[in-house]
């Protein structure tokens, strides 16, 4: 009997998922393989060995349903994991709505977001093969936080090139990954080629992401002990975090509710990956009619107004291609506070279950959300990262459509991270400055462009 | 049948405590009267009316053992609580002690520390008296943030007087604040008669807690519908913390561990008075021999170096004289970011339980403490305020006795908040930078000047 009152659905630590789920095997039509950049021929783990530990390759291209989660990895989930599924009685009671809504909440992890869940796991395999250092990018910093976090558990370096504009702008990301362990670089820097060739142009360059990709790379790829990491967009990344659905079934079970709508916010793909894909078997198995939304900001559409085409996964063009919904590599957002969804691209895997049909997508302009966001912090008590305001604004559209229309249904949205380090962007909120950029068809037209033309 | 390796002990909502615990009946001696200001006669709640609602009056004098926790109140507390206990695994790892060292984390709630336990109390009571508006002040932000957030709670507004160097420094706090939907002003500001006296001497008056006091009690004896707030040393705010402490007995009940020590850090008393009265009633009623540790830090050391006697509780001399341990009310404490610690006196309940020989004190520099928590971040993932990391370090001291020892003893600590919104002071930190403040004997000796001498 479920207490109908009852907010918090905690979880024991032996709940902790055993095995990651890997939505790969049960794919209605295989993923398209990734392309070499400079043959165009299909990529095969020799062309990422460079860059990669042997078994995350083989994960990228496993095609088990199931893959076992390693000891010493699940031992460093019980850090923060299992992660409370919350029930939203008072944003309910504030809108009026006789859906239920739920969310599951990842900012309990030691940076605040889902982040670690991958991070960790990465760390473990590289350990285990030798890496001495993980070198990697970050934008806002959420994931060079992980994993400076995660290599220290393992002992590990971490070094990660942080993008300049952000590096100046965002002391106390840089200051978290420094308590965890991390050498944080300013990007551009004057410690690789490709840094170099772009402060040789511009001396003052603020650094973009795909500039800081380009550093990460250039280092993992010139010495042996150092390997590189991404926070997103590849297969085994959005596999390590389905322990978060993996948890969510369980909790909505306790709630005695199943969702019919699963909700994330979509970037490189991996919250909303993992939150969903553990649902999504349900569906592809035939069991439930659940919707799955992903939800984008107008500033990056790649599955509103992308188009699903081969493109490369940075915006130089140096690393291979994917299959992938697009903006064209060279599209460069503009500057909205959820910087962890400023990408041009979304995850194949993500991109081909849209094509699918399994997930619908909307956008939203970042005003409309933060309002969403500080209704929800003043009737749950959490301030939510940029990002996640937008899976939020979602959920709450679907609550006050259910209002409408009378329905008791159950939504489930995924609170991926808090916002306790993105509190100027609250700042810029109520200053009534903040600006909703508007994109013209004209300017994807011209990022488009740059999509390369393969199979047309 | 205990699980030796977990983690984490977490309660139902069935758990959250339905009282708290009032010390004040189990007192070895009764507590010394507060005394009135103008007359130094025994100060009864006729003089306190005009800025606390009557309930909450009521409680400061009450000798009732428990007092019922209203439901509003406690449907309030399920946003966050009940809070984890978790055992530190991975900290005594680090440490290689036999000792079991837990702690009580309350950095889950809104607006991260234990704060919002009193807030949402006093809001409720101001609410059902029919108080339009709390007015309150706050150093570094963290209670101007509990007590925004509990006003909004209960549809009153929130005026918060903001020191003001910590306005102009700690610009995430008042956006939290405001977030929470609290009014922040630098204080001194021009709003009121005190606040203009200073700007008259000096225009760049940085402020200080004694002179945003002024301004928040002139605001509130001037208007009906408007009442004042203390986040700490009061007898009711430190009773309304002890639900912190009751669960953590059920929590250790569930790690089947009592402890032999338990620790907090104090400055006001609230947080240290939270996690211990309810273990010191066992040992009142002879039970138990636990030891119990208040720490301070070197830079504003009441009960290491401070007097017991009747001394003011604000800096200017305006509040009533209370039975405490104080450095005298002129005391400015130097500039540690631990500015939760930053009180020249001690709650009257813990000063006279220190007197009795329940507590024991000791002080530490904030470099030791900061080492700690960095320690305690790689071990354990989360990253405490600066106020918790001196009760952090005292449990570790107490982990590598017992390792000296061989003693399996129990440590308990209180975790009272998370650091996201300090992080500059971990930069501070690692650059070296950091300041141990010497307090010379006779720096104290000239701010003992200040105390009165009532009863000498």
């Amino acid at each position: 009997m479920v207490d109908q009152k009852q907010k918090k659905f905690l979880l024991s630590e032996n709940d902790i998922p055993k095995q990651w789920y890997n939505i790969s095997a049960d794919l209605p039509t295989p993923l398209s393989p990734p392309l070499h950049p400079g043959t165009l021929e299909p990529a095969g783990p020799a062309d990422l060995a460079p860059l990669f530990p042997t078994e995350l390759i083989m994960q990228e291209v496993s095609q088990d349903r199931w893959i076992d989660i390693p000891d010493p990895v699940r031992e460093m989930y019980r850090m923060w994991r299992p992660t409370p599924l919350i029930r939203a009685t008072g944003l309910e009671k504030a809108l009026g709505t006789p859906a239920k809504i739920f969310y599951k909440y990842e900012g309990v992890s030691p940076v605040g977001s889902h982040k670690p869940n991958t991070a960790v796991a990465q760390a473990y395999y590289n350990s285990i093969e030798g890496t001495k250092r993980i070198v990697t990018e970050t934008g806002a910093g959420q994931w060079g936080s992980a994993l400076s976090y995660a290599c220290q558990q393992f002992g590990l370096e971490a070094k990660v090139y942080m993008v300049k504009a952000s590096y100046d702008q965002k002391p106390y990301r840089k200051s978290m990954m420094q308590t965890f362990g991390g050498t944080v670089t300013a990007s551009p820097s004057d410690e690789t080629e490709a840094g170099r060739s772009i402060l040789a142009e511009d001396p003052n360059s603020p650094g973009s992401l795909g500039i800081a990709i380009s550093e990460a790379v250039e280092i993992a790829a010139q010495n042996d002990d150092t390997k590189y990491s991404l926070g997103s967009v590849l297969n085994h990344v959005l596999m390590h975090q389905t322990v978060i659905g993996q948890e969510a079934i369980l909790q909505m079970e306790m709630a005695d509710a199943y969702p019919d709508v699963v909700i994330g916010c979509a970037g490189g793909g991996s919250n909303l990956a993992g939150i969903s894909f553990p649902f999504i078997a349900d569906k592809l198995a035939g069991k439930t009619n659940t919707r799955f939304i992903a939800v984008e900001p107008e500033a990056s559409p790649s599955l509103t107004k992308g188009e699903f085409a081969y493109d490369f996964g940075d915006a130089i063009g140096t690393t291979p291609l994917f299959k992938m919904h697009t903006l064209g590599h060279t599209f460069v957002p503009n500057p909205i506070h959820a910087g962890g969804l400023r990408y041009h691209g979304m995850a194949p895997l993500v991109s081909a279950l849209f094509d699918a049909g399994v997930y619908e997508a909307k956008a939203y302009h970042q005003n409309a959300c933060f309002e969403a966001a500080v209704l929800f912090a003043s009737t749950e008590g959490i301030i939510p990262a940029p990002e996640p305001t937008h899976a939020l604004k979602a959920a709450i559209d679907e609550a006050l459509e259910a209002k409408e229309t009378g329905e008791e249904k159950n939504i489930l949205f995924h609170l991926c991270g808090h916002g306790h380090l993105d509190l100027s962007a609250y700042d810029n909120y109520f200053s009534g400055d903040m600006v909703d950029y508007a994109l013209p068809s004209e300017a994807i037209a011209e990022a488009m462009k740059s999509v390369p033309q393969i199979g047309k």
